[in-house]
């Protein structure tokens, strides 16, 4: 079992559906991937900042599920990340209604020194100067250094973004961010550049069409679980993160093979994600349930064509 | 071994894509369905009308094949169906040039006698009208009837399609299709919308995202090959057809499991169609290419997780 960092905004979500809507309601990267990541009871921090308003029994969840919330800074007098979006019909693109950075605007992030020797990083979407400064805070190299981003940062920080991405292992991004970043319409192609830049695991988001993994010559094609009903797409990125990440931080192999089924982890525990609004699904999944839909995953894709 | 029959246009088609333009060439659905199931060496004929401008060679290059030309109707003084498209730079829509209807307008299919008791018959996309009278045709009922179809026929002949629809075990329809056919966003409800309409078995093809395959309360789905380049789109719905269907008619087995099967040679098949221009891949494929690619399919796919 590694330990496991985790850097990201716990932030305020209201969101709008076809199927609803919500109040500030708990919400951001490092909540997401804390709440996927401790299925597999993980060792992990999470890193980031709050303000005042943030109330304690969204810090418990967090640490009643084994990450420790040390490394989330308290700003009393300021307030705490907002954001509200609205998703169309087609749950696949959704307006920004309101982004208030509030605290987040001058966040530095600290590693509690209890885990500047963790074997794996996750570094969830947020200006890639402000990823870095987690890396250099590490005083043993992470085996594994995973990393999600967006395009806002290739339209405002692109010169930092390809600093840090230098120093990952793994980066997870969406297929329209990997053709922006690298200019070509092919996932093949643009993987291949991608690699170029770093990393030696290029993980290729495509929502409902599920994930794809490069790495060398090889790639794994992970489809989504087909649903009937898509509540709330809202963290279902950083739900996927955190499950590939907690898993490969549990087993300690960071192989090409045990990162296919990390995958499969990742868009398992993605699949509940969007059931309902929020952290709702994430709060109370049982093993038992995981392990149905894991079951599922197989029976959707698995074949047996004798091949010599 | 089935006995199949075909039926589809045979064309001349006209492309442009970014990467090059072709004067007329061999196109049309029944060519690309033919050509992808006699990669199985089946008992197959094909139904189709042509002019007497269809060149001779066209016709040997299917009978070379094991295609019986037979119920290919050629009407001497007429001429043959030409369609012209130009594909946009993402090699996902494109753009209708030209469609002259030709002998295509008065096309009345003949089944060849030897053929009526076929256990297998691949509609190819036509008027629901013409595909159901290639049914009526059939002095035996056929084990599998498959049917592809278009949004073409749901604007302007939707009652003949509902017909038809209702005579069939699988359908072929694209993942816009399905949604146009049934007014539902999610591909779950939409297949049992469809699976209501008639066809036990229902086959939703997403482009470079694969195709999924719903039976019941069954799911497989099968990504596509992730591709350097798409050099030329045209066919490869036709082909992942024939492919689909070429196999079955081979095996003479219908159950799901063989269908998963029956996907993975039809994703196959049409992952080599993709690569040049028309039919011009498909033309001189070999067993081993197949094979090879087949492997390719497998460590896409398969992962290996213990599950109880």
């Amino acid at each position: 079992m590694s330990k496991l960092v985790i850097v990201g905004t716990v932030a305020f979500d209201a969101i709008e559906t076809p199927f609803g809507k919500t109040d500030k309601i708990l919400g951001g990267a490092a909540t997401f991937i804390g709440l996927a990541a401790s299925q597999f009871n993980v060792d992990a921090t999470a890193v980031s900042i709050v303000g005042g308003d943030f109330p304690q029994e969204y810090l418990d969840l967090l640490s009643n599920r084994n990450i420790d919330t040390s490394g989330i800074e308290i700003v009393k007098e300021g307030k705490t990340f907002f954001w509200s979006g609205k998703y169309h019909n087609d749950m696949n693109s959704r307006d920004t209604l309101v982004t208030e950075l509030n605290t987040l605007a001058d966040f530095n992030p600290v590693v509690p020194e209890n885990y500047k020797d963790a074997e794996v990083v996750m570094l969830g979407n947020l200006h890639p100067a402000v990823q870095q400064s987690v890396l250099d805070q590490m005083i043993t190299k992470p085996k594994l250094v995973v990393l999600d981003t967006m395009n806002f940062w290739m339209d405002s920080a692109l010169e930092d973004l390809h600093s840090v991405i230098k120093n990952v292992d793994v980066i997870t991004i969406n297929d329209e961010e990997a053709r922006q970043l690298t200019g070509e319409y092919s996932l093949v192609v643009a993987a291949r550049k991608i690699h170029d830049m770093g990393p030696k695991y290029v993980v290729i988001k495509k929502g409902e069409h599920g994930a794809l993994l490069f790495h060398d010559d090889n790639v794994f094609y992970a489809p989504a679980l087909p649903l009937e009903e898509v509540f709330d797409p809202t963290g279902a990125g950083d739900t996927f993160a955190g499950g590939f990440t907690g898993y490969l931080a549990k087993t300690g192999d960071f192989s090409f093979e045990n990162m296919k089924k990390a995958i499969i982890y990742g868009s398992t525990l993605a699949s509940f994600c969007v059931e309902k609004f929020g952290t709702e699904r994430m709060q109370n999944l049982e093993d038992d349930e995981v392990h149905r839909r894991l079951l599922q995953f197989k029976q959707l894709t698995q074949f047996e064509i004798e091949l010599s």
